[in-house]
């Protein structure tokens, strides 16, 4: 819908749209890096859009922060450093303070200003950035990556859609400058898009990530605000496949998932078991 | 999006669009019930809308389809008759009638010009409507289901949104029909709208279903075309839970899924591990 009272966004293929009807325009600004913006809506509260992108919303926020965040931990079989390329509204932050084995989770996030917005409008999901073991570097995360070598355990790559400067996030050279930054036992999650809308694309950034991760699956999650909403998620690893839960920490999530919105390991369990539809889009033997 | 070239669909709380991208208006009638439309749209196809709401469409009418009939067909221990209420694209019929042991499927639709615009539009659903096991009639759902007594192993309620003559198929006194209407091993399905969008209009749903049924579940699907995307289906059932799959069909399913486009038997016992999300929404225990 177009009109004063609603905001819409288009898939990036431009064939389909999603309108959300607003209450409030509270927050307009043109950082160094892009137009920032918070909407109060009916339907999913408030709503940040970077450049008139959906980033993030009251409603289903969680839902991304906690998938791409617990089911690494409950995988790997020790997670000592963490870090978050983009993710500048702190939500993946707050679900990796919850593991008390973490000892330092950097945040590299490019524009300072969208932190800063996110403590304002979305102080639930910056909760974490105040824990004393994370690390906010506004840096560029291409140049980061590079730097790193076998340091980290969990690489969370908290990208946009792959158009402009964030396709460079979704190449086979980008996946081997994140494989060469984790451990021998390292997992790097990130967000593949929605395959109704464009089969294409994710064929290929599977593909990417197979060229350099030995083990490569995927799964979904709704993510509301997201053009399409029926969204994939890549788990690229070294050596843990995705259900191979680490035992140890079973009786940790068993206490912690009672407050979690959307994980329990029961649907970590499931949900690599894909429909026909997602396998074959992702080329996974039946 | 507006202007002559989108067509657009909120959800029925009027909170959130989605927009679909137009070729070419194919068709647009109107029947003794309702205003029919088909387009030609960029993003899915040819789209069916009946009174502006979006019903089918080429690119994601699989999912439906093969959930709401092989999850129960692999559930319930013999499987003679079928009921389909709505559902006159006869996407649903075409599902069933890949199952042999199956001897009546019949399908209760108000509006036979869906039924005929259907079939020159979507002749890839309509296919299953010439077996001769199937049986087409033209009636009204709510009549038809009280005269029937233990005569249904499945029953499908194909319906719309619950607004307007359709939200009589969402009430406890409509479920109590259905039930009775099933022998007693029977198994309910049913479309239960998306979460995000309407949480309060779920739980009343679930309540509803559970003051009748003896068993109810709940697992979800993308549809695309549906405000919001991640929908929500219920199985409600006699005697079986939806994980207890008929070992004797295994083998057949074995053979079958290797056809189905969204459907397997990996994913079906996989769909009722429930998010903590989902579970809270419709009250099931941990």
């Amino acid at each position: 819908m177009s009109g004063p009272n609603w905001i819409t966004e288009k898939s990036y293929h431009n064939t389909f749209s999603m309108g959300f009807k607003v209450k409030a325009h509270l927050h307009s600004e043109k950082s160094p890096y892009q137009q920032i913006d918070v909407f109060d809506t009916d339907a999913v509260g408030k709503l940040l859009l970077l450049d008139g992108k959906t980033m993030v919303s009251d409603k289903d926020e969680f839902v991304y922060h906690e998938v791409v965040s617990h089911i690494p931990c409950m995988v790997a079989r020790s997670v000592k450093k963490v870090l978050i390329i983009g993710g500048g509204d702190g939500g993946v932050v707050r679900e990796f303070v919850k593991h008390p084995e973490i000892e330092r989770i950097d945040l590299v996030e490019i524009d300072e200003r969208v932190i800063e917005v996110s403590k304002i409008y979305f102080p639930h999901c910056t909760s974490g950035l105040s824990d004393k073991r994370v690390r906010v570097l506004p840096q560029d995360g291409f140049a980061f990556i590079k730097k790193a070598k076998k340091e980290y355990d969990i690489i969370v790559v908290d990208s946009t859609d792959p158009v402009d400067f964030a396709s460079g996030l979704f190449t086979d050279e980008f996946y081997q400058d994140v494989f060469n930054a984790l451990t021998d036992e390292g997992i790097m999650m990130n967000q593949t898009e929605n395959p109704f809308l464009d089969e294409w694309g994710i064929k290929n950034i599977y593909n990417n990530m197979r060229r350099v991760f030995p083990i490569v699956y995927s799964f979904n999650a709704p993510m509301l605000i997201y053009p399409g909403v029926f969204w994939t998620f890549g788990f690229s690893s070294k050596k843990y496949r995705p259900t191979d839960l680490n035992p140890n920490k079973i009786p940790f999530m068993t206490l912690l998932q009672r407050n979690l919105s959307w994980y329990n390991m029961d649907w970590h369990k499931s949900a690599f078991s894909l429909s026909n539809f997602h396998k074959k889009l992702i080329g996974q033997e039946s």
